[in-house]
């Protein structure tokens, strides 16, 4: 029996010391409030054969796909976000599909591990916001949303781009995220549409049909503007609706916590 | 026989007519003074079952191997960069090696072009000096050297990072080349190198060992400072010293020029 941890003990909490209580099955839930600050990655785990066209499909849409780290075949350490991180263990819960259909979702993918495995590490959505509180920009998060933008495909790998959408109060809001995100492959880069949704597809911002943010969700107030910037699950979107053979990604808003600031990881 | 031009008359002449006449032949030297502002590329070209290698080795070290675009495999023509740009034909000259040996030296490539190759187009160093100049930077460039900086492997590509080895005439200068750089991946991003450099394994900055900007070398001023960006060169030389059985590359300093303007392809 693992010792048991409220979600405040892990706000503040170092990542190193987080990733052990993950990996020995202590905490199993969510990690958007776990060590506000330290850049948060998606997962995608494939086969050695199809990494070329998904490191090329992230290498053609970098405000959805950003690699920030891809490990060697058959090698489950990272080496440049965290020290001593295992993709095995490292996360709360995981995905596990074939064929593009999910077929479990376990706490970790040690009995699923193979030599030919790559994992990729993508920006999540967290650093964004996480990027935008720091500055004390003025802004709500109602979700993520299927958009009609599409992305630039590469061999097997395409679909439209997923977005979230943030609301931000003034246009002096708007102008400081484009700033500050644009610094920051971990958070998306700049925006992929600003204003009227309806022009990306979106036919009700109040409703996301990716994840919702429901307690900010309420009608937009005079100058307050919908931007609209691109999500790390695009990628395995993409590599769903490919139905390709076999894939693990992390479960949504169970991800990888690195030992890099938010801030750290700025181009500039 | 093709018309003969000088090298003044391609220096302001839109890209895709400075292609043309290289893709007839009617071109053969180098593009260093080609089509000024535009932004200039490296050119690796390697059979499929390498590309996700050399990939993930831009994706590790973009300072030196940032690649701009990947073509499909099979498929000579751009899609990004250029329009109609056809990577047999656009550039002056290329390299052809087999087992990391030089074999041919022609001005096009369509003879050896096969269905599985794959064209990577790299930044090259010119675009660096493209814009320091536009923001009136008071610098000199001595040439190309071999640093010690080591490289982060992939597979069977990892070497030292090659280094181009400019000289500010003050602090100002200096920072205003970290600033303008940082945005541009097409200009090798943030210097990998400021001051003394022995540092990196070079001991006599006046004599570049990969090229040598002959006109420019003299000695230091008081207040004049060597920095060192990463050089597009690099991920060739990886390439050569892998020994790897099938590659074409550009011949140094006969670029791919594409459509983009430096500046266009800032990342803010």
């Amino acid at each position: 029996m693992g010792k048991s941890y409220r979600e405040s003990d892990l706000e503040s909490m170092n990542p190193s010391e987080a990733r052990g209580i993950i990996r020995r099955g202590e905490w199993k839930a969510d990690t958007i409030k776990i060590c506000i600050g330290y850049a948060k990655f998606n997962l995608v785990v494939l086969p050695q054969e199809l990494a070329y066209e998904f490191l090329l499909f992230s290498e053609r849409n970098p405000a959805s796909a950003f690699v920030s780290e891809a490990t060697d075949p058959g090698d489950p350490y990272l080496k440049l976000l965290a020290q001593n991180g295992d993709l095995r263990t490292d996360l709360p819960k995981y995905r596990v599909f074939k064929d593009g259909r999910l077929v479990d979702e376990p706490t970790d993918i040690k009995k699923y591990w193979r030599n030919d495995l790559v994992g990729f590490l993508i920006g999540a959505a967290p650093n964004l916001l996480s990027c935008l509180i720091d500055a004390n920009v003025q802004h709500r998060m109602f979700g993520g949303y299927t958009s009609t933008i599409p992305t630039i495909p590469a061999g097997r790998f395409g679909c439209s781009h997923l977005v979230v959408g943030i609301m931000f109060k003034s246009t002096k809001d708007v102008v400081r995220s484009i700033q500050i995100s644009s610094r920051l492959p971990v958070a998306h880069f700049a925006p992929l549409h600003i204003g009227d949704a309806t022009g990306i597809g979106i036919m009700d911002i109040y409703k996301p049909d990716i994840f919702a943010n429901t307690s900010s969700i309420s009608p937009l107030e005079p100058g307050e503007t919908p931007v609209f910037w691109g999500n790390g699950i695009t990628p395995q979107r993409a590599a769903m609706e490919a139905k390709i053979p076999f894939m693990i990604t992390h479960k949504p808003a169970h991800h990888f916590i690195s030992d890099q600031r938010v801030e750290e990881l700025a181009t500039f």
